[in-house]
């Protein structure tokens, strides 16, 4: 009997994680002798505790197709994390409950690392409730923090995006700093890995090039030694523009700007931390100065997105279904590069256990020797990822042609279930 | 004898005012038995005074060329305004000496409506000084507040990326919203006029769309009816998207974010309001917000521009040539529209002293009743000018390829100047 897959997105999303869902389903429909309906969790896996299942069969083709461009999470996603096994044991059984009534066959979970840990929990609980169910991951994070995997689907768009960004604000600072503002600051997402950060770093390739400081989570801010830069670029060239991690700390290991709220899963919700640095530019050295917090902005920025990234967003999709038509359990496909110039990959799988709860943090090679820059070996690594256009259609009224999924929900079967 | 061009760019850059250079230059290049040379004033009418004239003979045609899809401003510019002629005979004085000294026959001046007053009255002090120059006034401005041109080369791109960008942005918090981030503040440039803001109206077109709320400069800031509509929009769609202009302002006209400072033209240098709004919110109302400030990013994101917005910047520096090849001084070139549906424009003139220092506001036939939204009247008028795209060219780095300019002077041949 053929059964069903019950893809989830989890966690931030991205300006392709929709991609990804777009070769999950695409990949399925043309595997139907082998694979019955794609049902996606309404707002991920709340919604399947919920037995809130959108119907991906009342989406037409031509939807579905539209997936590969269109930002945010076209199912809706979430940020709640399933506890042990032991503490949660109502949560997991609920799940197999649900799968059960709806003939899911493969459970493909679409997020970071802590949903790695959810989908290899859940297969876990499968086998010993007695129920089948093939459990597979599927990358995504704009963090670029998961292990085993070369890079993260969705990384690579927020790193051409800030790039590009900076790029071009930084030209408009440019024109105008002899007379008005000198100093410019950036601040990007990336709350305990930098690789966003040293994202902004391909920006410039040359000596004086911006952006002339960097400021990374993992390097303790050190208000003299960053003083002085900023002074510098500023003689030197004229102005200086600065891109600051949201996640950067102090010496005393605080945030520099810590909102002192925090998320479901207990991290610090971070904002703010550039007019902090340009406060400081201003106070200490009287520069006159910008800033720009580009937050949402820039992992949902399809309109700039990288080729590179878009392709392997679908790719781990399609990978993922046919990791489950394998008859694959616990695993995710991962991305291998097989060569940086010119750049190729390939896509390979691990199992889920290796991934789980482990972050992948931004090598110590890849943070210049004074700690504001990125090195040749960062510049190796991220540059491919960037590489390459893949705009959305647009439509007459100069808009990107985005699609909306129905949300059609399949008929529920089980009692209700307070998430 | 053919007379020499002097071009000048002046004020905040645009993504696209190198397309009017490119116009300006390319125009002058193909009238080679009429006109000389042309000359770009490095940072603007500050370098004039300095006689340091960029000589743009000495860059090549690729590089012209490339021009058209750079941001910034290729030549560098500045705020500075002249003072009245009579507090400030010396510097104008020192304008005619440098037009004398270079054979400047043409003052091509590039900006909005502190330059077009400028350009005025060089072209009075000229006239009082035995000099014959021509001035012609460019219109440039992100802000659209230039009166009689039917719209500001430079508003059209900024508006095309801030209706992006909140679309983009209003997906992914629509995304996350059942259980996350339910309310998403974006600040928007536009100082006393909310061209801009209202721009941010376009990305929704149906009830319950984002943006659901436009805070505009010319709407005086409630507190009670905004929390209410946040309140209703989270109630009904699940989620609150905000676009917010810097230069809004509460009930007794003063700005919600004043930074304090200023700049040389007295103007309050604002930015921040964002973060004023978001905690407002979470104050009043509990929901758990995210916000964005796109600052440069919106006025330097060529890689996003409006297709109609370059065409008529590389336009009017194209008329601008051919105005002062006609004979024509103390003039702009001006956009006209004639048709919404389908969008036709043409080239027409207005004289300098109707343009001068007079700000064009947003109509109020434009805000919604509640003073919240826009109206079919605005989208009418803006719609039109984010049509089309227009991408840079990238590398194989996935990066644009945007051109610098080699800034060779012109020999100077006078005496230092003090500016």
């Amino acid at each position: 009997m053929k059964k069903n897959i019950l893809y989830a997105q989890s966690g931030g999303v991205t300006p392709v994680i929709n991609a990804t869902a777009c070769g999950v389903i695409e990949t399925a429909r043309q595997n139907k002798e082998k694979i019955g309906n794609v049902y996606a969790g309404k707002d991920g896996i709340i919604g399947i505790l919920r037995e809130e299942l959108i119907d991906t069969s009342r989406e037409n083709k031509t939807a579905i197709a539209g997936l590969k461009h269109t930002p945010g999470g076209a199912f809706g996603s979430c940020r709640y994390k399933l506890k042990g096994i032991e503490e949660n044991r109502r949560e997991y059984e609920r799940l197999i409950e649900v799968f059960r009534a709806h003939d899911i066959g493969y459970f493909l979970y679409n997020g970071g690392g802590d949903s790695s840990d959810t989908a290899y929990k859940v297969s876990q609980i499968g086998k010993k409730m007695g129920f089948s169910v093939q459990c597979i991951g599927v990358p995504k994070t704009i963090d670029n923090d998961l292990p085993v995997t070369d890079n993260c689907p969705g990384f690579g768009s927020v790193a051409k995006y800030i790039a590009v960004s900076i790029q071009e604000a930084s030209l408009d600072v440019e024109s105008m700093a002899s007379s008005s503002t000198k100093v410019f600051v950036l601040e990007v997402m990336g709350r305990h890995a930098g690789w966003i950060a040293a994202a902004a770093g391909l920006a410039g390739t040359e000596e004086g090039d911006p952006p002339h400081i960097i400021l990374f989570p993992e390097v303790p801010f050190k208000q003299r030694e960053f003083l002085k830069k900023v002074k510098y670029a500023v003689e030197n060239y004229g102005y200086c523009t600065i891109a600051v991690s949201e996640g950067v700390r102090d010496t005393k290991g605080k945030f520099l700007a810590d909102a002192g709220t925090r998320d479901a899963f207990g991290h610090a919700q971070l904002g703010g931390v550039a007019p902090v640095v340009a406060n400081l530019v201003r106070e200490k050295l009287g520069y006159k100065y910008h800033w720009a917090v580009s937050d949402y902005l820039q992992r949902s920025a399809r309109h700039v997105a990288s080729g590179t990234d878009v392709e392997q967003a679908y790719a781990v999709g399609e990978a993922a279904v046919n990791l489950a038509l394998e008859g694959k359990s616990g695993v995710m496909p991962i991305i291998r590069r097989v060569s940086n110039n010119p750049y190729r990959w390939e896509i390979g799988e691990t199992s889920l256990a290796r991934v789980a709860n482990r972050e992948k943090m931004l090598p110590k090679s890849y943070i210049s020797a004074d700690g504001f820059g990125i090195t040749p070996a960062a510049r190796r690594y991220l540059s491919p990822l960037i590489q390459g256009e893949d705009y959305p259609p647009y439509g007459p009224d100069g808009l990107p042609k985005y699609v909306r999924m129905k949300k059609i929900l399949a008929s529920k079967k089980l009692p209700a279930f307070e998430v």
